[in-house]
């Protein structure tokens, strides 16, 4: 495979999204659907599940009214959380009072350390930037927030014009769409192009060429 | 605008989304968030809020576990639904068993006649052809419903080579991908394509081109 995670796997992992007032709903049900139709062995799609098990995490475990007030449930909240393999952050008109929010900034701050695999949509990534993971890295943001991404945030390299940019551990995606091909991309890096290009059948969604998963690197 | 829904309007539309239990997450969030994403004046984006107003029903007002245990609450249930100007019916493993459950087709049998327009995504043109509502018509299916749409309902045209099916008032898309397309298609068929393509930029979600819309008739 292209990808450069490193050995596949056939583990199952536990994927956490961050889900918070007005936050975007397709830039995580996107992802989210990626890693639920995911599947180790075609021939069983139907019995089986997917490796990838994922947790809604919320500040608490009350519902959350997402974009447009689609009210969800969460699994976990922070204080139960477990430990994750990866965390998804996804944007949405909310993100910015986050920002300003500590329990979300040192929630993130502590559980970073110990994934695999950090990752945004959108906006998303202005969070991650704010919890200081961002220092010295390149990433991307959704179209509307470069401007002040960038004021904020000098010690990013930000590249808008990317609708993936992977640097390390940390993948960050543009928007909506790009969030979805981002989530295949994590996939195949994990489990290899050929089970993300099942996924991507399934959902008939058009697997991303080559072009759009050899995103350049940060540095 | 090329699309024959007649003249277009500035009022705002109310759209049921069926949700239960299994149902595919994208099949209705995709739409949700092409309907949601809709504005009448761009220049108001961030302060106004879309002309559809959303609502998803359920048999009851409980959590519902849709695929990949997502859990989502709905806003109406089948008691309590106001009238609705459109219903959008997604797919998902769990379609199947509502096709034997006289609640959910007894209530689409009810409210069909009071709306203007009726759509399902992937599988979910199944239970509207289990309610009847597709005698004589032409629509489309998710590819691995098809033997099984064409063997119980064979008084129903299905051309499940098309992406998205408009049949009257009735419209169906084969999947996710088309789902989405196919509520574009009804936004601007609603509110025509200039307000359409603004919801898809800010998506960053490619427009469908004509050939997409313009999907062969059933008759």
């Amino acid at each position: 495979v292209s990808t450069n995670g490193g050995p596949l796997t056939r583990a199952g992992k536990t994927v956490g999204i961050l889900i918070y007032p007005d936050a975007e709903v397709l830039d995580f049900c996107g992802p989210y659907e990626v890693f639920a139709t995911t599947r180790l062995d075609e021939d069983t799609r139907r019995e089986s599940e997917s490796p990838i098990r994922q947790l809604l995490v919320a500040e608490s475990k009350e519902q959350v009214r997402t974009s447009g007030g689609l009210r969800m449930l969460p699994d976990a909240d922070f204080a139960t959380c477990p430990e994750l393999d990866m965390l998804l952050v996804p944007g949405g008109h909310g993100v910015r009072a986050l920002m300003h929010q500590p329990e979300y900034l040192d929630w993130l701050k502590r559980m970073a350390p110990h994934m695999d695999r950090l990752a945004s949509v959108g906006a998303g990534s202005l969070l991650l930037a704010e919890a200081g993971l961002l220092i010295g890295k390149t990433a991307t943001t959704h179209f509307h927030s470069v401007d002040f991404f960038r004021e904020r945030f000098p010690s990013t390299s930000l590249l808008p014009e990317l609708s993936m940019v992977v640097d390390g551990n940390i993948t960050t995606a543009s928007s909506i769409r790009a969030g979805m091909d981002m989530a295949l991309y994590l996939v195949a890096q994990i489990y290899g192009h050929s089970i993300a290009r099942e996924a991507a059948r399934q959902m008939e969604y058009p697997y991303p060429d080559e072009q759009n998963f050899r995103p350049r690197n940060g540095k």
